[in-house]
């Protein structure tokens, strides 16, 4: 176990020097020239802090609710797919270090450890599914009930995928997940395993033995092939459906517009995760913390809204919340912190974020989330009137 | 032929490798301090996409028309000028790319292979010609008959140029066309041998016997000649006498305002191509991207409007189409693809070019062309009111 | 002594040079990624100067009035921490230097030197007392005490700093005050020997006793327990009670809002300083300058203004004065000066900024202080209207 | 004589590579930390030209006037003092180059050769003098009379210098004239055989004669007795004592503001030279040409409307003239074409501007300087609507 390094940046910094470059480039890619990847981040720095003095912050309190779920800090792990590349615990590391610090995490549906072993190492800690909706629903249907039989508490469904977007450097490295890992839900073992869905007529079970030849039970989906499945046909029409077979809150994760969070509003969705796939599908998209006002006042408190995109300091947290988003989740940090030293690691990066962001809170003359409002928050352009 | 790259800068750094500076020069310059140059390429980042989500994209369509006749996708090849330097087979490699693929191109006037060989090179595929007002009228003319007997199917005539901008590197480098190449379509030859052009009387013919001392059949006009002779009295005046020469629909390439996009119209233009010569004539004026919204607003519909200049992403064409383009071309970056490997490199380029049209269409929610729409298009400035 | 170097920016390059990294580090740092502290310097280059001619400026007069006291120039010294770090004079060498000038300081209560002996050196100087509130309000009461017994003049009492923002240098560097050095205001020798507190129930002298077991008389409170006293709760009711035990003019330190400018009048304030602590505290808040004119059009005259924060140029005072502050305060530019030459360095920083001011002053038209008005600024934009 | 460069910038980088720092620091600098010195560049980028096709641009003609006095072209030569520094035949080598293309010139008072020579070199062309207001006004008179005696046609009164201004490198590198050189017109000698100040009351002689111990004839005032010698109490009132000792027109030059603009126009000025000295004086002052536009209309035509400050390029003259400048005035561009080659590298400049311009002319669509108009020019910010 290392010492913590100072802040966010200097996790990624070390990432940088010690991951293999398939990994990195995977990790910290955006789709095509990364505009938006840039943006993300430097959205933030345009709105400013109009901080409060004078007030008692003795007690300054972080804890929040997501869908009623309590968290200590509205900081929650985003689901990255494939975080055996950053540590051999991966996932696991993930999800002991969020549950020991009171926080919730969203498990990729393309983790490299199975929902099963996640939910284990992740005990009584609060965990959501991610879920990539497949042209063979049966897949789907399995995966959701295997969620739910794991203790998974809410069903993020990710809209923005319908095509993998492009990353260059996974082009140029022709990125493969190494030999050694395997997406984990998908093996045969695991699903068998599971107890949901072993039987025969399991749709993934059986996918991933036609594709293997059903020669192995350790058989696993490569990552392009699982990639193809998904479904481009998705439409709201399916958000009913996944209503249908679950009784699970749905987070509608990949919203940038005001109208289709209304849509999802509509369409009976728990909560919109305002998000652009962190930079990594439709390059040229908004930041997120851009459309999150709009979108803020379109959904008139219907339905809980987050964001996730570049948050690498507690200010980030504390302009998006201020802004109006309930919560926010983190990505590429969590992979840094597992880079850095696994769960020590996403444990000091959790710890770093929750502590920046407290001091900002009571900085800015805050003690508790809800008081967070927008007010607190000034564009740039604010200060510089054409007439003084 | 090599493998392809994974992005149109590549092809670009590849080839700032390996041309000579004469001819990299010659290709990448724009006027004097290249202003517009870089604001080309930047303009189209400080427009964003506002993608709408589960969207059935499974069926995506990328053809459209332009002037009536199909086209696989909306990105066609613009005219450039002396693409033998890039490779040897030059116009004719690219006239096979763009027919194999079913975009259409334009040849420059001043190309280095005949039309008529380009003719050949391209088949069935879609053509037009880009034509540059000569003061000595016969050669236009002719140039005009022979364009209409190989089979291009549109004139885009070029009014940004009544004189050559000024191109530093070129001063730098004394830029000439390397003595193997010749401006093929004012060769005595290729006008004897085009059988329109081939008598006597020719105006071409016989100013370039006379420019040669008329001793040699293999007798050619050189570059700066060529561009003394266009003729800067043009004026709204020539495009009705063009009409009256030619009935192949006029594409007037190099607009920059409403005034001109309706004077354009006013005078019978079937189309008018948004442009500002790739930035290589008056630096200084905006990027296309910029004026093309208010040209669009102008015109009503009354033209097509195309647009060219610092098109290098699919996600600039969609912005391109979405602000009410009608198609977009490419210069530039099919000169990188010839010199990486010819025919196969303008391929490669215009499949990279589509493929990431493709994918930016999907992924913003849309299955064909007619559904981008200027809704889905906003400043970066429309997110930092003043007042939130 | 050395050669006066030609400006701030010189002093600090050479302060880079020959400081340790942990006194560069300290001295140098502002919170987290520092945007705050690029913009406390960007921030004054988008406002310009309109300067008026032909106006005798023969007779120009830096002189006015703070809190009713003539300073020579309208250029004082803020506070800042433990200045024997920089040179071994620390804060004797700074009074010392703005004595000499004619213009103010402003004694951190974390001197290196104890107020007593700064009161000293500064003579007949115009000296200020900055507080931070501990928890032990005795610890309070006994500063204000010696500070009024030692002929401070008004107490700056600073409201941004519940919590020590945090410095990613310090936290790098495991920043500690030098061992030779001791917060001399809360030194067990220099309490008692002041007069004022050398009882057996002083607060401070029996903290600190506590803290050391009491074994020493040259006991020295660290500075991260110095730190920790601050006291969270402080709020509004504070300065009343404050103004209940002096009569001392209170100067509100910290302020960048119009709602916290308007109550620091309402609590009785004589004048309130706009300032982010250097952008030591909360990253992401404004530059100084950029909410300025609101709270000076807030106050409306019922309370002084003044600004602190990147002033490191004449023009920079000169903006802030005809933005409607009535004073400016320089830190860290006093720090490079100490670091050059101890008393004569920072007579140097003091003189640079005095001349460049008056040039300014002269070079826009005016002749006094009271000259500048908000019309002799404009923003940058208002030179780019949307139409022309 | 060397083969001419690309452009302007070139130039300037030779002269960087070939003069002295002490000579090319004096040149190159604006005063302190040179922010309006990078403006005075970088604004113009920020106005576009909205050029328009197919005008018959045949018959560009470049010819105005100003004041009455014909030129060739519309950029003339700014008056910078100590030429001799960048060439032996320092300002009678721009003379003379500027006679040879038919432009006009502002000799600077502190010219390093008497400003009879320059007229001299300067033949028939049209030449202003630039006069700095001296305490004593009989030095002023003299200079007055000897510059009508010399067939300088206007006078260029420079009012944005009461004090010099302060630029760092001189500070540096201690910057004085080379102990070869002297402001030729305060030289005892030129004075003398001047014919007009020859007598023993001469103002300037008497006090060159003081200065020097009245030793010897070939005496000169050193440039910071120079300086100081300037007038701080100059004012509008002195305008009027001007014109009554001169029937010349008179030139206002450092005018930044309408209001200022307007008081010329009523103090009787017969143009007005929008300028902020090179960046040299006041830092912070806006590029000239982002205020041009409010003075121009101000002035309502009642004076002509000049500009000068960092014009580089034929599209910043166009810029400028179609905001209403009658001509525009070049200073360091002059100063690097005489390090170059002396005559011929001015000629070489000043063509390089001329030609530059000539095409912006042609390829915007004019064939007149009075062509030029506000419409054709655009704000970046006015593409960028927050509602498309
Ligand atoms: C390496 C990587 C893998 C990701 N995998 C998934 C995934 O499997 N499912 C999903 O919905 N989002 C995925 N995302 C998107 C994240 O959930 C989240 O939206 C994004 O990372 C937030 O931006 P940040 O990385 O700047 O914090 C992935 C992001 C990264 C960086
Ligand atoms: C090397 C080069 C040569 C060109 N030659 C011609 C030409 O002969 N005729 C013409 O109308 N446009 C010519 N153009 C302009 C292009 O048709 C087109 O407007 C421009 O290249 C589009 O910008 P892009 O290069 O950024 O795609 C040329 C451009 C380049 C770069
Ligand atoms: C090294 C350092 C120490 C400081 N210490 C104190 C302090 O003890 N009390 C306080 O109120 N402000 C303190 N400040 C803030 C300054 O009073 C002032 O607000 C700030 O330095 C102004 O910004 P400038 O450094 O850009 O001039 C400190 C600032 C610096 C840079
Ligand atoms: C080296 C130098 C010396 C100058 N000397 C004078 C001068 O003696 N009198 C004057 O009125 N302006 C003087 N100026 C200002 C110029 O007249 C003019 O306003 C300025 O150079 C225009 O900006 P530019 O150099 O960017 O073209 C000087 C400028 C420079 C660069």
């Amino acid at each position: 176990t290392r010492q913590p390094l100072a802040c966010v940046a200097d996790y990624r910094a070390y990432a940088e020097q010690t991951l293999s470059s398939n990994a990195f480039g995977y990790y910290s890619s955006g789709a095509n020239a990364q505009l938006t990847l840039a943006e993300n981040a430097t959205a933030f720095t345009r709105f400013r802090i109009m901080p409060r003095m004078l007030v008692d912050v003795s007690g300054v309190d972080l804890r929040t609710t997501v869908l009623g779920q309590p968290v200590q800090f509205p900081i929650l792990v985003a689901p990255t797919a494939m975080q055996c590349m950053a540590h051999p615990h991966g996932e696991s590391a993930t999800a002991r270090a969020a549950a020991s610090l009171g926080t919730g995490m969203v498990l990729s549906s393309w983790s490299t450890t199975s929902l099963e072993d996640v939910a284990a190492a992740n005990g009584s800690g609060l965990r959501w599914f991610q879920l990539y909706v497949y042209k063979d629903r049966t897949i789907v249907r399995d995966l959701v009930r295997r969620a739910e039989a794991a203790g998974y508490t809410a069903i993020a469904l990710t809209v923005d995928a319908p095509f993998l977007g492009r990353r260059l450097a996974d082009v140029r490295n022709r990125f493969s997940l190494p030999p050694h890992l395997r997406l984990a839900n998908f093996d045969a073992t695991s699903t068998k395993a599971s107890g949901v869905t072993g039987k025969a007529d399991s749709g993934l079970a059986q996918y991933v033995a036609e594709q293997t030849g059903g020669s192995s039970l350790r058989s696993v989906m490569p990552m392009n092939q699982m990639a193809a499945q998904i479904d481009p046909t998705l439409s709201w029409n399916d958000v009913a459906w996944l209503k249908s077979i679950t009784k699970l809150p749905i987070v509608v994760k990949g919203v940038l517009t005001a109208e289709d969070a209304l849509r999802s509003v509509e369409a009976g969705a728990a909560a919109i995760l305002v998000s652009n796939h962190g930079a990594r599908q439709l390059d040229g998209v908004p930041a997120t913390i851009e459309v999150l006002p709009e979108i803020v006042a379109a959904v008139k408190g219907r339905a809980e809204v987050y964001l996730d995109g570049g948050v690498t300091q507690g200010t980030d947290a504390l302009k998006a919340i201020a802004l109006g988003a309930r919560a926010v989740f983190v990505g590429r940090p969590i992979l840094w912190g597992l880079a850095y030293d696994g769960e020590f690691g996403v444990q000091a990066v959790l710890q770093i974020l929750r502590d920046e962001f407290k001091m900002a809170l009571a900085l800015s003359g805050c003690v508790k989330v809800s008081d967070l409002h927008q007010s607190l928050i000034r564009t740039v352009a604010s200060f510089y009137p054409a007439k003084l």
